[in-house]
């Protein structure tokens, strides 16, 4: 099956890059041009943990597998340039599958302006297995990182939250033309991608920092989604719940001044919506401020992998 | 189990790089000090399809998973510079093997200057598998490709072949020394790695350079082990034929001018033996030439993953 298959993919990627393909080699060169700093993400997505491939089909695993490399990207400030897919593949249906993964791929691949560059194909009498690796272009002085939030700065989350598994958990946009406009006109001092939840990954924001995130209560932006799952099985927490604690939003959440803040609010050219949440505050761990103006602690109970 | 085995390897790697821990962000950031062009390899390996991990223990399999990827990288003269694990853990023993896993892959990295510098980690019902994606550093202009075999040259390959199943395919030393060494003192037109067995990888050496490959029947350097499985089970092939066609030799199969492969037959340096197998021609294919000078076509029969 890897023959023919790798036939199939060069063919495709040079019609991808204007012939210039990668794949075909021990190992893909990516030019020195192309980079600063190099950015590497990795991601492995399983069929029954990850999703369930006889319910979504391959094309929604494939772009979902790149995605979520993406977003990993855009939370450092990186071009993503290329991306590694390995591939463990149900014996039987294998060609079949890896093509329509890589199609399902290709546009988001095309929208960034990722190169598929190489990668490793299997097969085996299990369930579908993808790896994904992306590698990205930073620069060196202006990465984003997870230990950059000073006390003092203002916390700001992309788009709304929750309800992720009604559907945005397949179908979202990495935030990376948000990522590149706020690198070019703002200065982020810290960021992290919501994969595993508001609380959780603000925890880790806070841990990574070493001091305190204090969240407004009434300030985390909540979808629709997490509204209609609300209504649909108010038993599994409600529609603010979710957004706090729901996995795989996959937006942003950032770190910045409090005037840069302000201006940020204002801008209309960021093309998503974005909500003030929050604080850094000398101390630890995460908080959460009710619209009285009392402070309690909380837990992050984000979904673990 | 996730924040546990992070902890350790956060740990464990600040041990292994003086403090330099790349791991505990959404993207690990490679300096552009360490890099020149960017050569990226990937490889997938699953329980029952590549090693059984009830026989061998995780560590050999760690080990084993970064030692493939090395390889890649020796046959496009490449240094390694970071590895990136991902894991999808049977559930259970999902922390034990994980560790053990990279405590097998420790000793190799250090001792090739590998930095464990990010991945992923999962859990489920399934069997072990694990992707490692590697990057490394090449010059430009001296990285060996697949298609760079001139007609004319000779071809060398590294270690002697076939058997790798006894255990060579478990504990081979990939050849990033060799490669290096090779790259200062030698001009390399072109190389592959043997990960399928000789006939294949130098046909497709043949097929990406648009020349044909000969073959001397006798020169093909036999190792011990596939003298022994010969002899164990003569039903499965000769030595020979297990030196042409078994897989996972990992050795290199190199392109040199008929000049650079006397100097080379007599380099005392290069720390491995080294055996000179044939050479390129015009035309296409793999050919075989007998002790009596006759040529014939052949077919690759190698393993294909």
């Amino acid at each position: 099956m890897e023959l023919d298959f790798i036939r199939w993919l060069v063919q495709r990627v040079s019609a991808q890059s204007a012939g210039a393909c990668l794949i075909g080699d021990d190992a893909a060169v990516l030019p020195r041009e192309q980079f600063r700093d190099c950015v590497v993400a990795t991601d492995l997505l399983a069929d029954g943990v990850h999703f369930r491939l006889s319910e979504v089909g391959p094309e929604v695993v494939g772009r979902k597998a790149l995605a979520v490399n993406l977003s990993d990207l855009a939370a450092m400030a990186a071009k993503p340039r290329a991306a590694f897919v390995s591939l463990l593949l149900p014996e039987g249906s294998a060609a079949e599958i890896a093509r329509r993964l890589l199609e399902g791929m290709f546009p988001l691949a095309d929208q960034f302006q990722v190169q598929i560059a190489g990668g490793d194909t299997n097969v085996w009498r299990g369930p579908l297995v993808i790896n994904v690796a992306v590698v990205g272009d930073a620069d060196p002085n202006r990465v984003w990182r997870r230990s950059g939030v000073r006390p003092g700065d203002a916390l700001v989350v992309t788009g709304r939250l929750g309800g992720s598994i009604l559907r945005h958990h397949l179908d979202f946009v990495p935030r990376i033309a948000a990522s590149q406009y706020l690198l070019a006109h703002y200065d982020v001092h810290a960021a992290i991608d919501l994969s595993d939840g508001l609380s959780l990954d603000a925890w880790r924001l806070a841990a990574a920092s070493r001091c305190a995130i204090e969240l407004d209560e009434d300030a985390v932006p909540i979808s629709e989604d997490a509204a209609r799952l609300a209504q649909i099985s108010p038993q599994q927490g409600t529609a603010w719940e979710r957004a706090m604690n729901d996995g795989e939003d996959f937006e942003l959440l950032l770190a910045v001044s409090e005037a840069e803040s302000r201006k940020l609010m204002l801008d209309e050219n960021l093309g998503l919506p974005c909500s003030l949440i929050g604080r850094a505050v000398r101390g630890a761990g995460l908080w959460l401020r009710s619209s009285a103006g009392e402070l309690r602690e909380i837990e992050p109970r984000g979904y673990e992998h």
